[in-house]
């Protein structure tokens, strides 16, 4: 049983994280599966209206944090502990960009997620990344 | 089109890399896909019968290793650049592993694949991988 | 021979990337070596007054541009193809952070550095990264 | 004040993974720093004599694993959760290879430790690792 909607989700995440308001939209939200869009603004880009390096990280920073929260809860103190990312292809310009994100492991303190990035509308993936999240002890009982 | 069959895969892997002989069997080759098992034996185990870390990075490797193979053709000299691995579940004792791989960039001198590891029969992942391989030169004309 | 001085490297990057415009501070540049300070602002902070994950991949990121940028000369084409952190504490309310960076290999079409992020004043760092370039091949002539 | 001496460190290391014995030798050993050598054999070896990706993984591996060990005294259970490498040359061929260890964090239930991995007698490094570790919750009593 999930403990958010798409729409209470993002809600949830604005209100903690203030600064990301209208950037994140959920598409898609299921039992460790969740699909979110990056609405790609003016502040997102590069020289060549490609999309930031810290744009893609931010997105599968909000991703993986997002379908946490949707399985176990509100439980603001999840903190990012790694990430790694591969940069594949050049973000295509004038497009959102769309992460589908896999929970692959939800343990007691640490969970593991997998994301894959990709211009709106377009088949071949921009970007990678694995985040791996410390879940505060409290949060178990 | 592949340049090899599961059979001749293994075949080429063996000849190149001969330390591993009748360490993998081939499952499923599709265009960029592969299912490999390892074949587990006393050399892959730590204590508590389990898969050694050594022994699924190796797993990772030589698969894309592998898929890359059945795309371009024989091109011994591609060399593994970076690797990213989570360990999310002890492996099961006494079961065989399985590498499902998927080769997310094939470019002209890097590629990129994703792996995700089970133990035989059970559906939780244990570790999942990220591998990149810088791809010779003159392999592109 | 660098190809440039702290001040030029700085200048360099903020016409390549306008939006960073302000944001960093080069502190020492050496032969593969660079300290790099983020002029911590609103803008890069989360509740609490720490600074965000994006913002320190941020930081991470340009270093290792800059440093190799030092190291071959002006050569924009450069992209990032692949990254991993690790964050492991919260950065220090109300204080700037600190990159000190190596170059540890710099190859003909591929470049490593390892990147480790301070609070200023603070000893234990906050988070450590490795970032790897893809160099454009006419760059090498 | 460490747990281990140099020899006391390889003689638990040996009786907890017995299938590693006579592999490696502890060179230093101090707060936090570790400087093992592989002390490579044909078993460690790719075609060219030059040593295997897993060997390297292994290397980095029992390094991090080791320093901890140093630190917090015997706890077998610590287990990897994560890891990445970068291959940056090819090792020489018929020369030990040397991984100079820094633990950057040890915490009440994460440890995360960096390796540059050397040639004996070569200066520019072979690879680089950061390997992450869970520490079992009682062993913090």
């Amino acid at each position: 049983m999930l403990h958010f909607t798409p729409t209470t989700l993002v809600e949830y995440l604005e209100q903690v994280f203030p600064q990301i308001k209208g950037d994140f939209t959920v598409l898609e939200l299921a039992e460790r599966q969740l699909k979110v869009k990056l609405n790609v603004q003016e502040k997102h880009l590069r020289p060549g209206d490609t999309v930031s390096g810290p744009t893609m990280f931010s997105l599968a920073d909000v991703s993986i944090y997002m379908v946490i929260m949707a399985m176990i809860g509100p439980e603001p103190l999840t903190v990012t502990t790694g990430c790694s990312m591969d940069f594949m292809r050049k973000p295509a310009g004038g497009r959102d960009i769309i992460a589908s994100s896999t929970l692959l492991k939800l343990g007691r303190s640490l969970a593991v997620g997998d994301v894959l990035i990709h211009s709106d509308g377009i088949s071949e993936p921009v970007a990678r990344a694995t985040m791996t999240y410390a879940i505060p002890q409290k949060a178990k009982t």
